[in-house]
């Protein structure tokens, strides 16, 4: 939306990095009013998801080092398809193009060949130059920023393009902090980094851009999560189902999609209905918000089951453009037991059973005085194939001689002389993989949601006006204190009122300069919700004006109980109107 | 301190990332106290650097393409000097090597040839292996860490090594939203990177840390500092003479430093003061640090006067062990004229004069239609020479003809065919280039010592304990809530408070496992200054027991006052003692 981005520019939300030094595209700024609502967006998320839900947070290192993107899939399979146009050497997304120049949507389900015939059968062309790409190669393209730790290159490293892999490396510890005992959550706010081949639309596609997510940890035979709370939130859910028969989103209870309809996982479905709810709460039109389901094709290397939600940031009159703002996936077990195949750490907690279980056990106490003169050097080898063997096929030991095979040789050895005896002993429980669910958040691209569903513009007498319609609690400033004029003390008075209300906390710019009118407009402009004009009449009877920025309607408050309704109509305790 | 390394592993502050890996030097995680403790910091800086001052907060990317590091000189002089053991091929840094291994301080000052010389001279050896070092050649190593942005290597960036950029490259911008007004801050907290040689002593050096940053913008003919606020804060001053002198620091109030003591620089003097009451105010021991002001030799290549706070943070009987928290620096216009020297953008502000000025200005008006046919194509250099001239030596044009130079010949133009001419022009004000003192934080060393500075051991009832005698504000954890034993009623009552004072915003830890005793440890441990115990007394006249973590006394408050009572003990509103 491009009445936004040149706001945000000229206000202070974001703006493209060194533009003095031509600007490198998908680096952005956040200017003090963006950096505000971003922090306020990381807050209202911290308390949603992390306080309240009672989980802890960390905070990772955003390099590390290349064995830990081996293990989590992302060396290899963190691509995107490259085109680069052999007229004006621009590169591009491949698949992008083909969104872009045919009626094909999710084209980064395709391969690479698949791409490069798509790119011949349907002519695309270079968006940059309008030469013809038909006969280009498409390549895989990684997306980590590689770099070298310490001197000399030969110690790899990359930035993380996900805070979670912070999370799981170091699962083992972090259990120990919750005791041990599923489920447990660990949060996490952080920057990431993807190269983007082409980066675009503003904060929405960056090359560093901030997360926030969450790994739950837990036992699918044993955890449920707490789906009471959030049966009755509507969510507008997009199911795979929908989306294969050209349907529509629409509007269904936590409760009964999950019961019955499209939401196949208990947990995903909590999240989707805690996600709901909470972008209702900062600011979010939930009319312009979609779930949508993955297809099974589309889906991360990773993913069990996942639904992103997405909003539609398009300006008005402007066909719908979606983006996505969440992910909420369940990723089995696929990260922890891939770590745990990398390192000699196990990535598990023991669940205990109800009751202890009494279970047989085999084992063996390979006679060494034996095998040792007749095996040589073979014979450790030789005890530990009798170990394995004895833990998964007893019936292997029923007979006079055992075959294991040593170095591709078979040996027979006497069953006497293993040792083998079965046992009866009580487990009070095994180790188990906990299984993750992840709702994972981009904070720039709830920002820049919030903007744009926020941003209106309408006529007050006569005038037009720009105004974002922020919710309250997530204004950048609560309240703009005016003197009517910097005269006969009424500025003198209203500096000391900005002063009262910034000792208790609130957020408030003082401005004297220029009409009343054009003050206002500034503020609506960054959307303040409320404005204080301190005139004559204070001066005789101690109340000011209070203006809503939505309504312009004005109503006189008392000095004395300012910051009390200010705090109100910052929590939603009070409504304007009601004043 | 090796004790407080294990404590911060084992209750979840900070360990080392990804052991399971093998761990990389230099990369620490923070677990969920730690990342309390950090974000603590963070916010106590904000309030009190950036809102309490009037200062804008951005929060810029942390790559930055390599044109941004050649203005800044990061490119050229942000270097160590390493010398590598030839027979374990350790790197170390040279510099560390002589200062560990012989008398010399501040080896950083020497050049690479010079350590050289020093390493051969003094029989430095290889700390890892014992090799000697003395024939090694040191180098220069950068320590910034390079990556590739977009596909292809050509378009190198690198992760910022301060904060302080992303300000200094936007200040064009910036200087707008601060409507081109003298003096104005901007602050910035984030990451930052060091690409260090031997990264050591856990969350002190390490390669990837977080910076708060404050640049404030002023104008050294007007602005002055708010000085009379801090003049009487008592500050630990170690001036460069005194160090020269082998002299120790003294304590010294900011008001007689800056008048007639060492402090040169009015800002600077200014943000020793803030500086000195907010660490004592975050629970950083004053009698533990110092204020040291940089040699000449030492001081980074843009700082005019640079003093560092430094902190001691060696364990119980061993030797001082001095680390570096801050820098406050004068920058001048090393930063603002660089960039504006590498780009086409102006790096100043509008400097308006008390009274307008009349001046006279000389300009010229070469008449081309002689100068065009006579010299053809030099003709434009020409002008633009006879230009220049005008500007800066008006008696040139005094003669008959005018000599300048254009491509390494004197050409002689007839002054009449200059249009030179000299007229009298008001002007308000002038574009000056506003000079910056930059108080820069290390906020995981800051981290660091409030840890350590906090870490005690002592004896209580014959049994020894470890206690973290954080300041209430700082503590991760308020108030620890048991039941005396989760039954009868004891532990639903003890989650009904948990909740409730959670419910006021409270940072509450409920516990019910193991003996009391055990419990307590467990808070003190973590820093938690205030545990409450519900037992059967106050099943009947609804109080409970609050136990203060240093003393280990305990009171009887009524439950409906608790909530009110733990906010004023935290604010500092009250005193245990007071109860």
């Amino acid at each position: 939306m491009k009445a936004l981005a040149e706001l945000a520019k000229r206000r202070g939300f974001f703006f493209q990095t060194g533009s003095a030094y031509g600007g490198v595209s998908g680096f952005y700024t956040y200017g003090p009013h963006g950096a505000t609502l971003k922090a306020t967006v990381e807050s209202a998320w911290r308390e949603r998801w992390a306080t309240r839900e009672g989980h802890d947070e960390i905070d990772a290192p955003t390099i590390m080092p290349e064995a830990v993107f081996e293990a989590s899939g992302h060396l290899d399979g963190f691509d995107d398809l490259l085109v680069e146009c052999p007229a004006c050497e621009q590169s591009h997304r491949a698949d992008h193009l083909v969104e872009g120049q045919t009626d094909i949507a999710e084209a980064e389900s395709y391969t690479a060949k698949e791409i490069e015939g798509l790119l011949a059968e349907h002519g695309i062309t270079c968006p940059s130059c309008g030469a013809p790409l038909a006969e280009e190669p498409v390549e895989q393209f990684n997306l980590m920023f590689e770099t070298a730790i310490g001197p000399g290159s030969t110690n790899r490293g990359y930035l993380r393009p996900e805070t979670a892999q912070g999370i799981f490396v170091d699962f083992p510890r972090l259990r120990e902090y919750a005791r041990g005992e599923l489920p447990f959550g660990v949060a996490q706010i952080g920057r990431a980094y993807r190269n983007e081949i082409s980066p675009r639309n503003a904060i929405v596609r960056t090359r560093e851009f901030n997360q926030a997510e969450l790994e739950l940890f837990f036992d699918p035979d044993e955890d449920e999560p707490d789906l009471e709370s959030v049966a009755d939130v509507e969510a507008p859910l997009f199911s795979a189902e929908a989306q294969t028969a050209d349907g529509e989103p629409s509007f269904q209870t936590i409760g009964a999609a999950v019961e019955s309809g499209p939401i196949a996982d208990d947990w995903v479905g909590y999240y989707v209905g805690v996600a709901t709810a909470w972008y209702d709460r900062i600011g979010i039109d939930l009319d312009r918000v979609r779930f949508r389901q993955h297809q099974a094709a589309e889906r991360a290397h990773y993913a069990r089951d996942c639904w992103d939600a997405e909003a539609d940031v398009s300006g008005p009159g402007q066909d719908p453009e979606w983006i996505e703002l969440a992910g909420i996936a369940n990723r089995g077990t696929y990260d922890l037991s891939h770590h745990e195949a990398h390192t000699d750490e196990r990535y598990r907690v023991f669940s205990e059973y109800d009751e202890p279980r009494t279970v047989e056990r085999a084992s063996v106490e390979p006679d060494m005085a034996a095998l040792g003169p007749e095996y040589g050097s073979q014979a450790a080898d030789i005890a530990a194939a009798l170990e394995d063997l004895a833990e998964t096929d007893q019936r292997a030991f029923e007979g006079e001689t055992v075959a294991v095979e040593v170095d591709g040789e078979t040996v027979e050895i006497p069953t006497e002389q293993t040792g083998f005896a079965v046992e009866e002993v009580t487990e009070r429980g095994e180790q188990i993989t906990p299984h993750v669910i992840e709702p994972s958040m981009g904070i720039d691209r709830t920002v820049y949601t919030i903007l744009v569903h926020a941003y209106d513009e309408d006529e007050i007498d006569g005038e037009e006006r720009t105004v974002l319609r922020l919710p309250p609690e997530m204004a950048p400033t609560l309240v703009g204190v005016f003197p009517l004029m910097d005269k006969d003390g009424l500025g003198e008075q209203a500096r000391n009122l900005a002063a009262d209300l910034r000792a208790v906390g609130l957020s408030v710019t003082y401005d004297d300069s220029g009409a009343i009118g054009r003050r206002y407009r500034r503020q609506d402009e960054i959307g303040t919700p409320y404005c204080i004009t301190v005139d004559y009449e204070s001066l005789d009877d101690g109340t000011v004006t209070v203006r809503d920025r939505d309504t312009t309607d004005q109503v006189r408050v008392g000095i004395d109980e300012l910051a009390a309704t200010l705090a109100a109509l910052q929590d939603g305790e009070l409504a304007f109107d009601q004043l």
